[in-house]
């Protein structure tokens, strides 16, 4: 089962087909030899040139500079685009994913009115970001896939948890947003059926016994444990 | 009085000799011009080619982007070594600032084993960070000052706020760390000396009614508040 941090690296490798080897580790029972690399021991990890590298965002927009000419160009050589999709970029990591999670996490199931409350926050966000993307797309900056989009997208593919155990993510049909909405599903289908995304997805089943621990908040990962406590990606 | 996140752009317009106009805000009140560029509010907001750009860090790693021959590279070429730099610049934004503010802002002041505990933490983040640096110095990444550097600079600059407000920083003196903080404050020194941060820093007098507030844990900016929640930068 691929964490979703480990994804967005694997699909940037994937994309620009960088040979690479991949190696699983327990995260409750980290390897001496991620360890020596990365004494947090968090994934992912890589070994470039004998040399650690960590922090996934890090990771990917290094594979993108060190290998300029593989594959296809995953930033834009524009100063100002190039600083736009990492604004948005941190605001995936920094404002999207604490709200997947508090929403995902939720408890008790009871309190409609708290859930209905997360699962806004949520939605607000993903809008926020969908206001800032190509108007044509299907991706964030036009028809050519980005970092942006791959650093996003282990989450977009998981999306389902929403509706097998929090009721639905409820997007909402027609209305004041709905030419956003439309632009964020046709986004979300380019994703899914981009083959990097693909080749580097479980099938849903695998994970359903994971993300049971999340939606009953019993997960023991860092990210869960740092939601509880309120706090963000750690 | 200049805000840190502020301090970090501006020192990198003043390294690189950029030519800029400085307008100051009242972040309590803030003025419509700024709303326009940056809905969120928040400072530094950049205004190029009469497009908005935000977020401390992203505004400076542009500004090296886009005005590549002026004043000194503050950016390796070197793959490896510009992400290695990032990692490090996101981990003083992920852990050094968020520390920096529970040992500024922690109360009571009679609970001497909290106290402790938060300036140990906030050490601990110091020395981690320090171990990461050329050996010789006095700069991250050896004899030439580096976007890190001025990233990091305007929380070095203030370091004087625990011995006036929380009984000490208390870097220790000898010891088995000797070396490392030999290291620190070789470094600390030659940013405190650097022309671009004592021309974008104000005299200490006039922080002392800014910092007296989140000593006592009643300031009312975006972080002090986060850091009540036990949230990271905002």
């Amino acid at each position: 089962m691929v964490c979703p941090f480990v994804g967005r690296a694997w699909t940037v490798l994937q994309e620009k087909n960088i040979p690479y080897q991949y190696i699983e580790v327990n995260p409750y029972h980290k390897p001496d030899s991620l360890l020596k690399l990365n004494p947090r021991g968090l994934v992912p990890t890589l070994q470039y040139d004998n040399k650690p590298l960590y922090e996934s965002t890090v990771i990917c927009e290094f594979l993108e500079e060190a290998y300029p000419d593989h594959g296809p160009k995953l930033l834009s050589e524009d100063p100002y685009e190039r600083a736009r999709t990492r604004i948005w970029t941190d605001y995936c990591t920094s404002r999207i994913i604490p709200a997947f999670h508090r929403f995902l996490q939720f408890q008790p199931m009871s309190d409609t009115e708290g859930l209905e409350e997360v699962r806004q926050e949520f939605l607000g966000h993903l809008k926020e970001f969908t206001k800032e993307m190509d108007s044509e797309g299907p991706y964030f900056s036009g028809k050519d896939i980005g970092l942006i989009d791959l650093v996003v997208a282990p989450w977009a593919i998981r999306l389902w948890v929403f509706d097998h155990y929090k009721n639905g993510l409820n997007i909402p049909e027609g209305g004041e947003d709905s030419a956003v909405w439309s632009r964020f599903n046709k986004r979300l289908k380019a994703i899914e059926e981009r083959p990097s995304v693909r080749e580097t997805t479980s099938e849903k089943e695998k994970y359903l016994s994971i993300y049971q621990k999340y939606a009953d908040d019993k997960a023991q990962s860092e990210l869960a444990k740092a939601t509880r406590k309120g706090r963000g990606v750690p």
